[in-house]
């Protein structure tokens, strides 16, 4: 029997990501957000929402851009300041010892010193509620050179991102590896399990 | 330096949720993704993406509703299991051995043996390209007793959900408790690290 806990939005995981902009005036910001996701395969997108209120959200309408670095955990001291801190009250890059880079595809910076980086064109724009929800095109990803792996794409236990736990207010890292997708669930038939 | 890696859909984490629907005849069917994310505080939603294709689609059409049971690491079999087949083709509940309960406030049923359940009720629909992404306002979340941690919310710890990882295909259990928010950034400050 489930307790029920009330219409929460307490699903889990959810990201760590940071989202870079250009306000008008050109200075480089970034926030942290936790609701966010890929949303679609063809084109490749991704989505992010964020409060009206927040400094990003008008930097976003304005240059219709913006990237999301992913930091690694052991930058989690950085990336909980970004989350509390607004750009209209200082230069959070400089406060993190961060370097913006202008991405080379949109008008938007990302974090030089994060693992991963996504570079995103704004698509759409939905108005949900509290949050606007941004759909971004991917148009590159990028990453560290030492994080490459098979298949040229990065190796998640060296990005180590890290995940939100909404409940509790905490971040998590990345455990164990379980299983490889189309193999692990071959213990399952249509007669049940094997 | 980073390297370019192309336009791919490589940003992370991303979840291990099953949506939960009933086909038009109201049989239960049950789908992995990967593609969602939580989307607005208020009203709470949440957002998967399903390609056209899936049969879970045409069923959140036309039931406008839908769940998302959070497996733990250990149901990673079932849960590859059920991404794998499609419900045209038989009973993914039943190859499981899991039963579905109808929830009692939307058209759709969840996993009972998962920790965390999510009940949805469609809000809106966005056409995407390959992916629709369907944005459901949370009506209820509802876990097993035995989960629920500090302020009557489940303990991460305890459900344990599942990070997929989209660049190598695979399966990941949740790591190490790395801070708090709000505390852990107070190493931070505008004069750079303390």
């Amino acid at each position: 029997m489930k307790q029920s806990i009330g219409a929460k939005t307490l699903a889990t995981p959810t990201p760590v990501w940071l989202v870079g902009t250009y306000d008008e005036a050109g200075a480089a910001n970034v926030m942290t957000a936790a609701w966010g996701g890929i949303c679609c395969s063809q084109p490749p997108c991704l989505a992010v929402s964020l409060r009206k209120a927040t400094y990003s959200h008008a930097a976003i309408v304005a240059r219709k851009a913006f990237t999301v670095s992913i930091p690694s955990q052991a930058q989690v001291a950085q990336a909980d300041y970004v989350g509390t801190v607004s750009g209209r009250d200082g230069d959070k890059f400089a406060a993190c010892g961060w370097t913006a880079v202008k991405s080379d595809l949109v008008d938007a910076p990302y974090v030089d010193e994060v693992p991963l980086v996504v570079e995103c064109r704004l698509l759409h724009i939905h108005e949900l509620g509290l949050h606007t929800q941004f759909v971004g095109e991917i148009v590159d990803v990028k990453a560290d050179e030492a994080l490459i792996g098979a298949k040229g794409y990065p190796d998640i236990t060296k990005v180590r991102p890290m995940i939100w736990d909404t409940a509790h207010m905490g971040y998590y890292g990345l455990g164990e590896f379980l299983g490889k997708a189309w193999e692990i669930g071959k213990a399952i038939t249509t007669e049940g399990m094997k």
